[in-house]
């Protein structure tokens, strides 16, 4: 059987459904007959189907045949994702994400577009009043570049947190970067050449679909599961049919899905790269923030052969604008090392030497687990809202860590038009199209709910609500 | 007449002084023998002797034909640099550059490396007193994301900044960087794809080799006169015979060599490049650094149609650790700050509160005046010491700005060899190689000056100049 194929089938038919030829409720074509028309073996129909079963598109009935499920009605459950084609794509991101870029400075918007925490979220007072006091006691502090791989106190910090990672790395394991889109640029350009094929989960962060375009890198779409992330079966026939260089995925509370890879398929990611030799870049930016406060272990955890490079940060949990990131590049060091002095230098001295102090006084853990607390609630109530003024049909992620949020609309509703009615009432969000490479997710979209729950957050969706109920019932009255 | 031709006829005649072929006093060929030989035209080797006498390294006995000129023998004078060839080259940059960046942060190595200022050098207090006082008024500053184009109070200082330079930039067209070394690379993203060929002022400062190796560019390498900066008429033939996709300069107080582009060339690059319709990448890390004070206009003030990418920083005036510099991006705005977005999203909000703090107070123009004429004394005192202790033969550039000093020593002395025995005794300086694409500037070496004298680094020199006529005798003795 071709493993390709039956991922190429199983497209095919969530295209169908997609577009609406097949319906709720519809019977599927019998396995024979679709192997017959598609002249593909019964086998490679067998697999498309269950895996459309699995991701519970469709469903078994017995002696009846396969039908397409009911779309889901309960306004909030985890629906799956659409697949995505395995094959490689050139990256085209829209100009939607300036204005989301635009819009992260702007007091009046109100913030559901980039991932960002609230200020008052962050422990900023208490980094804010430890830098005083090391310009205080060290008034040249920030004079002097800080070369790669960046402040010793910080990476030997950073090798302490290590362990709460289930893992152990070393001060010498680490480089400092100007955050964590710093480390990945390193990564992909200390990994690949223009031209390359990257496996990159899909729907994945709009920000490392635009890096990936601006390097000339080519995207292998690999599916990912709404719950379990990626999808390693589909990831194993892209490594064996196709010249990939490198892969992408963000393992822990995914951006924008917030899927949590389980902890076996960590160690089956890390022994199918290195099965194969390729790197995996893996972006760790929201290991720290999950809700049961059960760290999860990165697949670097796994990484016997250095060819994981873990990419994570602090903008995520103590301060965006400190830009304090990292990079544990593995066998890539020499590499990296010498990239990031030709990209910038150094990063910033001052913010790695607060941060360190903040970690060697041992406040953090404290600072997670309350910032954890807040964000399960604030997740909570953005959900709720949802299913409140949401169209019927709306279905949203269910995370267990991070603080984003993906919708599902009704397929009448189109997220581009969606956003545009919704700037003009002062709300931005992130349409589901700049979360893939090509046009997909057209009526989904992604809420950042890292601002804690307000009167303004609760008019905007329902406005958002009212706006794609709308929105769907002009289409209805259109067709 | 072919202009290519006469570059490439005057780099053979100097090829041969280098090796030795020709020596001092030498008679060349004929013109008319010449010519033939070489299958040019008697023009073309007519221009290729004049431009050799342009620059000192032969000259016209009258009735008895063109002789090498004698070597210099005064120890502390200007001298020509050797002419590069006109053809594109990949580029490549030795390992020599990470020993240069591991030493900047070892403070037990003499700092004559890495172009660096003392820490003492830097109003540095007074910086982190106003940082300190920010952190106590705005006690959440730093908590966010300051997306491109960066802090807005920041942006009008270097507006008003751009009074002194003899132009009037508006807020808008700053963009604010980690440093100028992310303004070049996102300068080269957003003018140049892999392969493309650049032209550039040749030797310059490895850094930027190093980036255009790891972009995949092909360097075109324009001569560069050691007090005018870059040959203009080099690089009008190389815009009109080559491909040439962007060019970069250092106009003023170039790194190495220290050259300043005098006004009315400035007028005439904007123009060229205007006319061949090419983006010109301005590095004016040095500009503010003129003894005279009188901070030389950038080539940018001469741009009228937004070719211009303006790049500075005050890394070698305010801070180097606090990573602030900035871009005038001109008419490449919008990709330079979607670049930035997804190269490090962006720059560290503290450090922008600080300076834009400290421009507004006023005190940076008279911080300048003293920051000049220390590195002024700093300089002359490096200038004596070579000139006292280096092997006769040895030239050095008489800079008018700056703190780096471009040394040419006699031909025996290889400045890897150098570097190395030198390395072994504390002492790192930048080998000449380095700041080419091919094996050039071999017996030449780049020496930071902005440490205070010392005796530490009177002793450094002495050694140099010893280990350098060591050499200079073990190699008289091995012919």
């Amino acid at each position: 059987m071709d493993d390709l194929l039956y991922v190429q089938v199983a497209s095919h038919v969530e295209a169908l459904i997609a577009a609406g030829t097949l319906r709720s409720g519809d019977r599927l074509p019998s396995v024979r007959r679709f192997a017959r028309e598609r002249e593909v073996s019964i086998a490679t129909v067998l697999a498309a189907y269950r895996s459309l079963e699995e991701r519970a598109l469709i469903e078994t009935r017995p002696k009846s045949g396969h039908f397409v499920c009911q779309a889901a009605v309960r306004p909030v459950a985890t629906r799956p994702q659409r697949i995505a084609a395995l094959a490689p794509t050139r990256v085209t991101v829209s100009d939607v994400v300036s204005t989301l870029v635009r819009s992260m400075s702007d007091p009046r918007v109100v913030p559901l577009g980039a991932a960002q925490l609230a200020p008052e979220l962050y422990p900023i007072r208490t980094l804010n009043r430890l830098l005083g006091g090391i310009l205080r006691e060290m008034s040249s502090a920030g004079a002097s570049y800080e070369p790669p791989p960046g402040l010793l106190t910080l990476r030997r910090q950073l090798a302490k947190r290590s362990l709460t990672w289930g893992m152990s790395a070393s001060e010498d394991d680490f480089l400092v970067t100007s955050g964590a889109m710093e480390a990945l640029h390193l990564a992909l350009r200390a990994t690949t050449r223009p031209g390359d094929s990257i496996a990159v989960s899909t729907p994945i962060y709009f920000g490392i679909l635009q890096l990936l375009e601006e390097l000339g890198l080519r995207v292998v779409e690999i599916p990912s599961h709404p719950e379990h992330g990626m999808d390693l079966s589909a990831l194993e026939q892209a490594l064996k049919k196709l010249n990939i260089k490198a892969c992408i995925a963000i393992p822990s509370f995914d951006n924008p899905s917030g899927a949590l890879m389980p902890t076996a398929a960590r160690a089956q990611l890390a022994a199918l790269i290195e099965r194969h030799d390729v790197p995996l870049i893996e972006d760790d930016i929201y290991g720290d923030l999950a809700w049961d406060h059960s760290r999860p272990s990165p697949v670097k955890a796994h990484d016997r052969s250095g060819l994981v490079l873990h990419v994570g940060s602090f903008s995520k949990t103590l301060a965006a604008g400190y830009r304090v990131g990292w990079i544990m590049p593995g066998r890539y060091a020499e590499r990296v090392a010498r990239l990031k002095f030709s990209h910038s230098v150094a990063t910033s001295t001052l913010e790695q030497m607060a941060v360190a102090e903040y970690l060697s006084l041992g406040g953090y853990d404290r600072h997670l687990r309350k910032l954890r607390t807040r964000l399960t609630q604030q997740v909570r109530a953005f959900r709720e809202a949802i299913a409140a003024s949401f169209p019927v049909g709306t279905t949203v992620s269910d995370p267990r860590g991070g603080y984003l949020l993906w919708v599902t609309l009704p397929r009448e509703v189109d997220a581009m038009q969606l956003q545009a009615a919704a700037a003009k009432r002062g709300i931005v969000f992130a349409p589901g199209p700049v979360f893939a490479a090509g046009q997909r997710y057209k009526h989904h979209l992604r809420l950042n709910c890292g601002f804690p729950w307000s009167e303004k957050i609760a008019s905007a969706l329902r406005t958002l609500g009212e706006l794609a109920i709308q929105q769907a019932s002009d289409h209805r009255r259109a067709c």
